[in-house]
């Protein structure tokens, strides 16, 4: 029987190339810009497969991350939690192994990885750019977390407002401290799933972690987020290679993508929102008591929900405007003095309420009109 | 080390069955209607997972099955072909055996099932409501099919115009009059995935076989078919069982549903076509050189294409109508004599160009409007 | 010249036609259930055309209002605000008369009417069912509406909020008072356009007024309410016909159907809810510590959103369900008690937060489970 | 009643102007690349109003334009066809005149003109850039064209093919020729509404008439086209004025966009392919009896459908690819010789199916893959 299945199978790769090649529908790009000095690489590093409890095969996920404009994805199944393990043999290092040639055929970086899996403290913890996952599986979570750093891992704290491990309140613990101080911990989840932690956007800012967004996806990805992208982390690196998108982690280079919401640090978020919008009409010639339309264009998946955080001098302008991704609005300007007529540029003070600073404040932004 | 695992799985039962049931959206049911004496069944029995060359755990196939509508599918992983081998311990039962306690819970009609799966002759077949799968392994296919049959299978023949077994002529061999005279071969995939074989529909009526319709996927749903119905086999059911189902099976009540096109025998396909329409103006009042409106609303998922096939007598009406899923549509009637005003009834000729009956040739209707 | 225009307009009346025809794409039906003892038809009282400050021509609204699913639209140009009048020959029962045969012919029921247009108080006010909509041009408010009403119209008051005429609080002038005591005032719009009058929700309960939700419509439907149905007035008639509508809004036989709220009287809140979801599982037999899945369909338009009002006794279902329309969802139902095994009906205490009732409150449902 | 009438006015301004401005939606730029010395500017040069037989007020074409992403649009009502004229005083600049100030606020290129209507031959001629529509009025169809001339009008042939006027062939007429040396016919419509004329597109490149493609729109846009852009002319101008349409429509820098078909000189064609698509892999290093993959993006509107038509030298690539609007596709690269390890450059020789030269034949392009 065994030869038979031998033949079978050599018959057969053919056949299970087209598939998956059939499989696959268009990639849909992701449209965010880049931003002066760096790619934007769209990342999720937080995926399971049937090596621990997802729902698939290992290469599918490389199939959907293409098909969704993603650039990188960590493979990051439980080194702890195996329900499958009736029916399959679990080596922690399969997951990466397998889908690593299809990775490499489609262009996306696939990052190895772990979730080393615990009761709060320390909950869940991945350590990705690891050489060797088989050997982080130790009874005691320290040292799993020590053999990562020793790998070089990228280690980051996930989900840490669970509501199953952290039903109250969202705690740090003095685990975490310990994992900081010993420079083993060096992200955060601020999005995980559907949930979103603002402890932990806070904790970013004061500990000097990398602000992390995943999906942690255990279904096939259709079936959780429908026709929605699925939670990424933003990434600006210097190439898009396994390397820089270590560095840029390591230099805390992120922002957090979320439906409709971003949240990271506002030199990346600024450069993000410029790179989008675009005033398409040339100078308005403002007079007093005119009001002059405004074209503005975001080029982005991303719908600007912007609030006047002061008024201008010499004029007004909307309180709130909505930039809609892929769409141009008009912007009403409205003279209210005789100066208006000789200022060369109209200022207008906004907040984008739906971009959040580590501060957990909006990004402040102005605009700029030629006049 | 195995403790660990134990200890952690206790834990995190409750996180496994909330994780499936949030990935589960809500389901969209199949708009076809029933026909009097039967309820109409939508059917999948030609289902991939990674216990052969599939790309998901069998438990994403009855969710997917639910989230679209289906009421019942088979779970038919290759005897042969198993190229995750090296990863799994293959045991040919399991992939029923994990699914079905999540396919009782969410109403899903599982059945056991297996593809037999060789070299042109006999090319790769079906085998429904088996008991055990694993007996099926044999060196000899015959044995296995004989094997499958004493354990009171449904056998079918899978894709009989595939291109890799059939470069150039869909044949039908001797083996597969072997099987049929041996009383084995019961059904024929008229479609499989997103191939369509007119000869296998001429062999269904000549053989007297039943017509199937099957999607044989591997990857997940969504990413073969985005938004589109799988292909999907219409079992005329008594009620929703598994013993109902292979009953209406044996007595070849079926209809092929593949994208907007209908196949089966015309005594199913007339009564699913005027299950779905319904005139809605009353009496037309025609007369000789008027022209008077006629709404027809279609309550189904699928768009009737009608073509005149002859003229009607002292009136005229379109020469096509698209009658589009789950919309109201004017028809125009033009009297062309003065006895129409005479006429009780205005009778329309129609043929349903995308419902094909076993013959080949598109289904005749006869509209028939009040006047 | 006036010849050759003649002799062109005969020539081209063919083609007026088919043109009009052409444009015409297939009509979606509004989904929501006849209630028992009336029809549920679909209606706009507030609707403009060119023939005052609208920007489309009569027989426009009638298409747009069969391409909707509309069953009945009524005619309601400005009497006073006219800024077409420069171009256009006005006569106010034109827009009527114009659009009248093509609405005969398409199955809209039309309705004669006209807004009487003046600074408040009293505001704007419709009056539908009026014989000679030019009688109504009177320099004197009262007067024009006591002419409407002696023509035998039924009078509302249209968006009684709206900012630009109450910029403050939404005020009952003696004006209405008036109005409402010579029997002319009988309906109110709580709904106009994309706004909400709680007030005027209040005063349909206290006055006994009909509720009204209209578009008050001036560009082409699509421009202002994209793939959105606009605001309808839910009639609860005995037939299709303007007799039928007209003694239905006599009798407050009205629901607002604005979005996805709907607001009106229970006892026609409680039929459209119930007329639109069906528990489709059979006996759950659910014991103590047992999970029992329920699956309710709902085959309406509407999402409906369920909170729940009271628990239940013997065991406990989800504190929040949303029926999404068109589609299929789980209810899970876990025994609480021993007791919980005899009982022959689970009974689930809930309030519909999208049903507004007259007095303001969400409508209450009870769901009954077959045990 | 005139002093009422007049004194609502006044007070009415503001709400008007906010009606139309909330009634616009945001707009949906048309995606297509600019082409060197060119921008590439999206116009429809064939609209009706309420001003003949057109459903909507001038104004309405213009917010229609703006929100669907068009740079220019042509006023020609009918000057001969004037079934409103019952209700409305027709003067022939008027839907030109009222429309330009929203036009201008909105930065839509508004062009007046003039539909001359006439039975065939000379059929329908569309005059743009008239100076007074009026003057167009005459008895003799040939006066009404010269005095466009002389007003200095581009005028062109509409729906050449259209059945109503040439029913049985679509034949050229010797007043066309008259037209034609008498310099007055400068264009001809290949496309119009929902048709297209082959033998127009073999004129324009025989007779050197610039070729145009309009949408002929009678009613509101979105009922004739649903989600589907209308068919426009795409202009290649330097700049975006109506000095420099004229310009290119005399000299013929134009291409007809209709559904996903893109038809006229090579010259032009060539360069919006090549501006919408990109490979995005680096060099592929093919060697004989390897398959590697190219991800090639297409950041048009238009899906391009591409067939082989010769195969490559030393490899082989897909005899069909379709790069589909806004998404990346692979390309299989197939080593079929030792020479290919040695080439640069890798080059495939496709037709576009869906962009048809004047000649008739499909462009053909190469691509260059970098080895």
């Amino acid at each position: 029987m065994k030869n038979l299945r031998l033949n079978l199978m050599i018959s057969f790769v053919t056949l299970l190339v087209s598939t998956v090649l059939c499989a696959a529908q268009n990639r849909v790009e992701v449209n965010l810009p880049d931003i002066p000095g760096y790619q934007t690489l769209k990342c999720d590093f937080h995926i399971h497969t049937v090596f621990s409890d997802g729902g698939v095969w290992p290469t599918v996920r490389v199939q959907e991350a293409w098909l969704e404009g993603l650039d990188a994805i960590a493979m990051t199944d439980h080194l702890e939690y195996l329900p499958h393990s009736q029916d399959m043999e679990i080596d922690h290092n399969r997951s990466f192994e397998i889908a690593e040639p299809l990775a490499k055929q489609m262009g996306i970086v696939l990052i190895p990885g772990s979730e080393i899996t615990r009761k709060m403290p320390p909950g869940h913890l991945n350590a990705l750019f690891i050489s060797n996952a088989n050997l982080l599986e130790r009874e005691d979570w320290m040292e799993a977390c020590v053999e990562a750093h020793e790998q070089g891992a990228f280690v980051f704290w996930n989900h840490p407002g669970w509501k199953a491990q952290q039903p109250d309140t969202t705690l740090w613990w003095k685990e975490h401290t310990e994992l900081l101080e010993k420079g083993i911990l060096q992200g955060i989840e601020v999005y995980n799933h559907k949930e979103y932690y603002s402890e932990a956007l806070e904790w970013a800012k004061d500990k000097k972690l990398t602000v992390m967004c995943n999906s942690d996806i255990h279904a096939p990805v259709h079936m959780t987020y429908g026709e929605q992208h699925r939670p990424m982390t933003l990434v600006f690196a210097t190439d898009k290679s396994m390397g820089a998108i270590k560095q840029a982690l390591k230099d805390r280079r992120t922002v957090a993508y979320y439906e409709n919401e971003l949240a990271g640090d506002r030199q990346y978020l600024s450069p993000l929102f410029f790179g989008s919008i675009k005033v398409k009409s040339g100078r308005v010639k403002l007079e007093n008591r005119q009001i002059k339309k405004v074209q503005i264009h975001n080029s982005s998946d991303v719908d600007f929900h912007l609030k006047q955080r002061q008024p201008s001098i010499g004029f007004s302008g909307p309180e709130e405007i909505v930039l809609e991704a892929h769409r141009t609005v008009f912007v009403d300007l409205a003279g209210t003095s005789d100066e208006v007529k000789n200022m060369a540029k109209l200022r207008l003070f906004y907040e984008v309420t739906n971009m959040t600073m580590l501060s957990g404040n909006p990004l402040p932004v102005n605009l700029d009109i030629a006049n």
